[in-house]
């Protein structure tokens, strides 16, 4: 049988990460020593607190399916979160429980985009955006972004790209894999611009909880009609559960219960009764101990990476990444991360992943591992770059 | 702001089951007993050796993302399982492990359809399917198939329905909501049927375990040219846990791989070492024995649905439900089931919910209750009936 593809999957791009990782973990098996700094997955294991709810779920027979919108304790411990911590009131019936952010991110892009319509992203900015859009037959329309701008849209950006077929414009706050943050009034004014053209604003807040700037804000704060997705993978530590939310207008919420039914009918059950949890005072601190960590790491990894003669012309907010300028050390960051990971044995992922956007000009340096790690990679790209 | 959402979410039908649901769920809190006779979910709880297995997980820390293509002992484990129960050799590489049938079922058709290309599928039939393609642009061509056809569609059926643009054949068997199984003979010359004019055949096999004619068989042995889906939540009992599988042919895997990973990145992690123990010996028998009491459920109730006046002229070989012709008993099955909820306390779910083929003439008994239930929902029927 021949095989024959749909053509959207010529628009998909594999992701050089997972190449780079697949050839790391070979070296790997071959008995070499690999640093990984290009994974975007915290390296610490999901707290213990929200460990020992999980065990307790299974224990307990949580094992049949939730409604589609999601477990109610879960909703309403969210809602919680989003007063307590944010000061926000949010009805539990706009929070949906989803499989992981990129069920979420799906699901409202579904809702939305007819085919020829235009969604509105950054460049660089998380692949996937795009290839969500190319599924849906609709057209991803980037906005180059730089130091210049935060490495972030704002709305003097936006009349420039801005057509008649555009339907949303999706941020992303902290990104990946900038780490910027959106200003308030670049959130604000951007909503605004996008609510007089009539499309919706999605906003991407899975690493709102690894800010190193306090107080976090949501842009939740700024609107009731826009889209907000967050994850329990990243602050929370629980990547492998598939867990995530939206937070949705609330006009849209039987269009997404209806849509959640047919594409993944419910997000895991147990990873939903254990994730209550992740929201105690005991999982909090263990959390807020977590970002003090990685900001350590950037701290410590900043200056270095610019002594060796990278430039990090904005120190990242957020996230666990540095979006670092390799130009002084090379024309082509895909060949260099080739070379420092088959040379120097460091894993690094190359600026193509993340858009077309000068690509060959950035590299992002994920800080998942610990500090001492940070430091062997340090040393061994500084030898690899004295050459 | 005003909701607007993609024209495909016009065609989208919201499950009545779903509706029919929360009715009773609201009549329950009001006080009211009903027997539930609705739900495609397994009443037993995931086995004990599953749990044990999950329980295990999480204390050792599997909380990270496996590779998209799942973590390889579960994949060695499922070739293992077709090695050994069904004489099939299936090789590692081949098999995907996915966030329930749904996640595997929307990414073999993201991987294969275009807008405009058709998918051709039995009416009545599983709901999710015809929307799954809508999603894409694709359209559903449906096959109405009856107890003259043993409820399945046969190659003599095809010719009529085929045109330039079918580009997939979906098949399940055994059905949801028949219960009835593709002879191997109508499987081998619908495959060659499809081949023949280019285009791919996907067999849902997700009541594959469920089946009362021993020995069970799959598609696989006819082909390594097909796609086949399966999934732990019937047969395997791990509803709430999202898992399912994908067997593709060879080369299709590096598209799905690379469609996995922006889809959902993975499916649960510790959903996945968990399941490795859905194919131990002890798991197994405990298995077999529910299989038993299904068959026990199924024999009693089919006598008894057609002593009410139900006709069912096929006895489903597999799954958990009936398919029962009410027309005896009313011109409207959607009413019918409105009415018996409401003054019996029984919910069943009415034909609309799996097509446009007579559906009003039909009714799904899910007989995942216990027997007794099945018995009191019998007895308050025939008051109802006797009216």
């Amino acid at each position: 049988m021949q095989c024959k593809h749909a053509a959207h999957m010529d628009k998909i791009q594999p992701f050089r990460v997972m190449q780079l990782l697949a050839e790391a973990r070979k070296l790997e098996a071959e008995g070499r020593s690999i640093i990984h700094m290009e994974v975007g997955e915290p390296d610490f294991d999901t707290p213990q607190p929200i460990i020992e709810a999980g065990i307790q779920a299974l224990k307990e027979g949580r094992t049949h399916y939730t409604p589609a919108t999601g477990e109610m304790a879960l909703r309403q411990a969210i809602s919680d979160y989003y007063r307590q911590q944010l000061h926000i009131d949010i009805a539990v019936e706009r929070i949906l429980i989803t499989p992981g952010a990129s069920g979420a991110l799906q699901l409202v892009l579904s809702v939305l985009i007819n085919p020829g319509e235009q969604v509105v992203m950054a460049d660089p900015g998380y692949p996937c955006n795009r290839n969500f859009v190319y599924l849906l037959g609709g057209e991803p329309v980037t906005v180059d972004v730089s130091a210049q701008t935060h490495f972030q849209i704002n709305a003097d950006l936006l009349p420039d790209v801005w057509t008649e077929q555009c339907r949303a414009l999706l941020l992303a706050s902290p990104s990946n894999p900038t780490g910027t943050i959106i200003a308030r009034k670049d959130m604000q004014a951007m909503i605004a611009y996008a609510h007089d053209h009539d499309a919706v604003v999605i906003v991407d807040e899975i690493y709102q909880g690894l800010c190193y700037q306090q107080p976090v804000y949501s842009a939740l704060e700024l609107s009731d009609d826009i889209f907000v997705i967050n994850s329990f993978s990243k602050y929370f530590g629980m990547t492998g559960w598939r867990l995530g939310w939206v937070v949705a207008p609330e006009g849209y919420v039987g269009d997404l219960d209806k849509l959640a039914q047919n594409l993944y009918l419910a997000a895991s059950t147990p990873a939903q009764v254990a994730a209550i949890s992740a929201f105690n005072v005991e999982t909090v601190q263990i959390l807020q101990q977590r970002v003090e960590i990685y900001r350590q790491r950037r701290d410590y990894l900043i200056p270095e990476l610019e002594a060796l003669g990278f430039k990090v012309p904005i120190i990242p907010d957020g996230a666990f990444y540095i979006y670092a300028d390799c130009s002084a050390l090379t024309d082509d960051s895909l060949d260099f991360c080739q070379q420092v990971l088959h040379q120097a044995g460091v894993a690094i992922t190359p600026g193509l992943d993340f858009g077309d956007n000068h690509p060959q000009k950035y590299i992002r340096f994920a800080y998942t591992t610990d500090l001492d790690s940070l430091k062997e990679g340090v040393r061994r790209l500084r030898t690899f770059i004295a050459g």
